[in-house]
């Protein structure tokens, strides 16, 4: 059974894209990363998501983008709520993390290097995603590259390294009917920015808003407790 | 004054890009890594070349590279000693660190993307490289193309990412005789794989072999504390 990396946040993408993963006969190492986000709900997401597909491996990292600052995600600064689809599809938005995904990515191949795994599923949509440069095609594409010429394993070619993002080109409808063809628990996932004291999801942020028109457009029920 | 990214080790080779930066007008936003190495020496000549310098802001990251291990440089694996020159030449050593300098890179370009610095210094040498996959101009051009694809600066085009590379063709000789120019106190500087107790090089790897047979090809004196 060929081993495959999973950037698991405990959010619904990625949980749908481990699923879809294991679907296609991966055994996972499951990497998330305590970077200084403004809250743990999703850190405790991703274990649950992980204790319940059963991966072989969990890794949490520990990395401090919070002391760079830029963002309404590590900085002081106040996370959008209520904004329109149209606002939502403007521009990136300020809960952008600079170079967020080129660092997590960096640490899934030095993982997928010692590991042995040529594979590395990421779960970047570019149709709901919110404007963030670092889940388009493209930058995939160019990160595949580099990480073929980046690593021993690359060079010497012993391994030919695979970026997966099986949600590129799905709707967040479609990610969850997926998901849940697949089995996806989505009870156990996290995507509010900005939850409260308990946990619960404010269902006012972008990936709240997302998440809510998600699965109404899926005709399915969100099992996510709103404050 | 236009400012740039400094990666900075504490070796020779980071703080003669560094004096090459300075002598090309940039202030400097100095980064080094607390990733897991088995010794903080060169942390602290890290700090005495930022300090003797002078640089805007000196970050150090935590970052938990050791948790991969598949490196002598983090795991519990044997640096390597008195290689001959051809031993060197031959393939990628055991000191290889998976992805290190993709991860390196990638929080270089989170700060520099914070700070507004489209510059990127990196100390990296294709010659007296000792085979590292992510010490090549080919890897430098994929990382710098992926940079402008995955940061909000790059595709709103306000920022136009550059990595510099200025040591890539010179010889380890041809460095200490550019920084000498440039007023560089290599006693400052850390370069063994293996220090002893007390913090003295080993004398004995890769990195300090390249560095002796560096100051004797210069024809100068190396200020270097050997056990």
């Amino acid at each position: 059974m060929p081993s495959a990396i999973i950037l698991l946040s405990g959010g619904l993408d990625s949980a749908t894209t481990a699923a879809i993963a294991q679907s296609q006969g991966f055994e996972l190492h499951a990497l998330s990363f305590d970077y200084g986000q403004r809250h743990k709900y999703e850190l405790a997401a991703a274990e649950r998501v992980a204790k319940a597909i059963g991966v072989k491996q969990h890794v949490t990292m520990r990395i401090d983008l919070a002391a760079f600052g830029g963002s309404a995600l590590t900085a002081a600064i106040a996370v959008p709520k209520n904004r329109s689809e149209s606002e939502m599809d403007s521009g990136i938005p300020i809960t952008y993390v600079p170079a967020r995904n080129t660092v997590f990515l960096s640490f899934a191949l030095g993982l997928a290097e010692v590991t042995g795994a040529a594979d590395i599923f990421i779960g970047v949509n570019a149709v709901d995603y919110s404007g963030y440069p670092d889940c388009r095609p493209e930058y995939i594409a160019a990160f595949e590259q580099l990480a073929n010429l980046a690593t021993k394993a690359g060079v010497e070619g012993t391994m030919r390294f695979t970026i997966h993002t099986p949600l590129i080109a799905l709707t967040k409808a479609e990610i969850i009917c997926r998901g849940l063809e697949l089995g996806v628990d989505y009870g156990l996932t996290h995507s509010c920015y900005d939850p409260d004291r308990s946990g619960h999801a404010c269902g006012k942020c972008d990936a709240c808003l997302l998440r809510i028109r998600g699965f109404r457009d899926a005709g399915v029920e969100d099992p996510t407790a709103y404050s």
